[in-house]
């Protein structure tokens, strides 16, 4: 397919919150504790809650800018594109980049919104995370309908009232719950205590995806604090196979047989060997380990339960019917470094270029709207929705690459110490 | 190809150390203090040094056990099959599976020999390391000419010293050392530190290849405590890309171009993602973070330093062009838990029937051969060597499956702490 027909809807990008989010979301009484943007003596943005401090480091939002100016030094609003926190900029750098749908994860949040409930006033934690997911599905979202899978944060510190936000919000059309790819490394009870049995059974009831982002274990991939960041990298979307293990193996997928896990930015080339690791590991243990499927294999049960993406993967391509027709989503990653944005589509084009036209649909378009319950044909007709006709409607949209190389910061990144790294880059 | 005709070289095997290996072998000084095995009033066989107690596994030597037997309980040297630990067993037992040649791993003192080098007195750390070393050249390869790859164990507490043993040893014929996947993980410097330049340089000189093996970090991948142990067997083989990473990128590999690395027991399937993801990295990355390869890709530099290996692994067979078809050698795991042995043979030549006889000749023993400096064939002519003549020699040995359920441990497994296990199991 040429890349101007395809039809691209992104299950992973990222937003940067604006300033004033919060803004008459919560209750008087939390003024002055609410989570606020501050500026540092260094220049930088950062946001602050309940006695964090947290940057915006440069890679997450480099979209736009020439790849010598990627580094992991703290930035600032005025350095940043502006699609990266403003709904309105963020629309056109879509359609400029040929993006019909996105879903948008958090960043100072982190991916499981572990900074919010880490606050001991936990009606504060709970009015602030109420507050993000309201603000994210009716603003954020809502200012475009059909051009946003709409997407929520956790609630971490009790299971009911986790399942309660997801009851709430699935009421207003929202089909995706941003998780931690581990919650024991967070010190809370892990994906094989039936402590979290309350939320998995709103997921099922609610049709809601449990959308679990590399990174979101709150520890990166560092083999060691001298390591270059090249490993730190290289490495960040093969951790994920650790989640894919714990949940395919646990108690979960067998008492909840409806629940559906997505692999955010977690890639596909690395999936048919995981696949024929779990069926030889079954084969060859299940007998004394006492794991059963009822029959079935661990490869089709994987298939039953996984959502896998990537951003552009020749060997998850080639290998797609290994995988799952119906299990492998695309992704942008916008605004991060490793995203392709404005040129997303022309680099699947090439890879997939030996992909037939029914197949790549699924991929690009058609397994996002089953698995996440969106529908944008509803608000846009799909002769309207293409790369080429997206772009079209923007023509006059500025996507060239901007340099901040005369900003205000002194770039840092090839020396950086990965443990610093490690502690705030993630969540 | 027929599994009669293949020629089967396996580069990870592993022994358990019989209690005899280190008679005559220590000064009389370390008399008292010797490594040595003790009998446990639950029965059991446990090697004693330093202070450790290191319990052998039952999963590590399950060789011609049911299935429904595998546990992680701990054994006895009379509950295991006697090629475990007795050379000449071995041999049988290796015949039986048509298996040529073996490189064996350690058992008690750990992949790294950590459990040496622990010892405060480093007298009596040199001399267990050199006499475990010349006792696995000497007596269990030099028993049988021809039939095994030597390894070394490595001097981890001085680099000088352990540069000076594989000088020693390479003058005996041994052209591999087995190492940590991770030294930073045991509290030394890391791949990235200068310190061990002295050991790279008489790896360089000596031809002598760092064999690296799954689980030598000193931890296994256990999510959670309450994990199925189901998870830590998936995961495994998926933790040594971390070492794959660390050193593909480290001043190591450009500073010593002459460096060879084993990735044993790491499987293969994953390593054309891995090597589209470091390409990838490198094209979006090296501009900020610095990396130069002269030109090379990532994964060019890769097909020049690394050795995979693999048990069965279809995908890997598959893909194995994408792998680099000099890149790939062939394991049997004779004892673990993940071996076929005796079926080895039938179960490779199922999952490589399509691949041509000059291609499946690297991988069975093509490529061992070169990387490890061995050649079998000046002991033993090759129309002797394959599978099938290979067990026409010990037409009348014993390799039916032996139960050892009415032995005197009760099994354990599924429910097992795996914080313990891991803490056991590994080295």
């Amino acid at each position: 397919m040429k890349a101007d027909d395809l039809i691209l809807i992104s299950v992973d990008d990222h937003l940067v919150e604006p300033p004033n989010m919060f803004d008459g979301r919560l209750p008087a009484r939390f003024a002055d504790v609410a989570p606020r943007v501050r500026r540092l003596d260094d220049g930088s943005d950062v946001w602050t809650f309940n006695g964090s401090v947290i940057p915006n480091i440069g890679l997450n939002a480099v979209a736009g800018r020439p790849k010598e100016e990627y580094g992991v030094e703290p930035t600032a609003f005025d350095e940043m594109r502006p699609g990266c926190f403003d709904i309105h900029e963020r629309v056109k750098d879509m359609s400029a980049g040929g993006v019909l749908g996105s879903m948008c994860f958090p960043s100072f949040p982190g991916f499981s919104a572990r900074v919010f409930s880490a606050a001991d006033d936990k009606d504060l934690a709970l009015a602030v995370v109420r507050a993000y997911n309201d603000w994210h599905i009716d603003e954020w979202c809502g200012a475009y309908p059909g051009r946003f899978i709409p997407m929520a944060l956790p609630i971490l510190w009790d299971p009911h009232l986790a399942a309660a936000e997801v009851r709430r919000l699935a009421a207003k059309g929202c089909h995706s719950i941003t998780f931690t790819e581990n919650p024991a490394t967070l010190g809370l009870p892990s994906f094989h205590d039936e402590h979290w049995d309350p939320l998995w059974q709103a997921l099922v009831d609610e049709n809601v995806v449990l959308s679990i982002h590399l990174g979101s274990s709150g520890k990166l991939s560092v083999t060691a604090a001298d390591a270059p960041v090249d490993v730190m990298i290289t490495l960040q979307p093969m951790n994920i196979c650790q989640a894919a293990a714990d949940l395919l193996w646990s108690r979960v997928i067998k008492k909840f047989p409806g629940i559906r896990i997505a692999l955010s930015e977690g890639g596909t080339g690395w999936i048919p060997y995981f696949l024929d690791r779990i069926d030889r590991t079954y084969d060859m243990h299940h007998l004394w380990t006492g794991q059963d499927f009822g029959g079935k294999l661990p490869s089709e049960v994987f298939r039953e339960h996984f959502l896998t993406c990537f951003i552009a993967d020749p060997v998850g391509i080639k290998l797609r019917d290994m995988i799952g027709l119906d299990n492998i989503a695309w992704e942008c990653d916008y605004p991060h470094s490793d995203s392709s944005w404005p040129n997303a589509g022309e680099e699947l084009a090439v890879v997939a270029a030996d992909v037939p036209d029914d197949e790549l649909n699924k991929i690009t378009f058609e397994n996002a709207m089953r698995w996440y319950s969106f529908d944008p044909f509803a608000h846009r007709p799909r002769e309207r929705s293409t790369v080429g006709a997206l772009r079209a409607e923007v023509a006059g949209h500025d996507v060239t690459t901007r340099s901040f190389d005369k900003g205000r910061f002194e770039r840092t990144g090839a020396g950086t110490d990965l443990s610093a790294l490690a502690s705030n880059a993630t969540a």
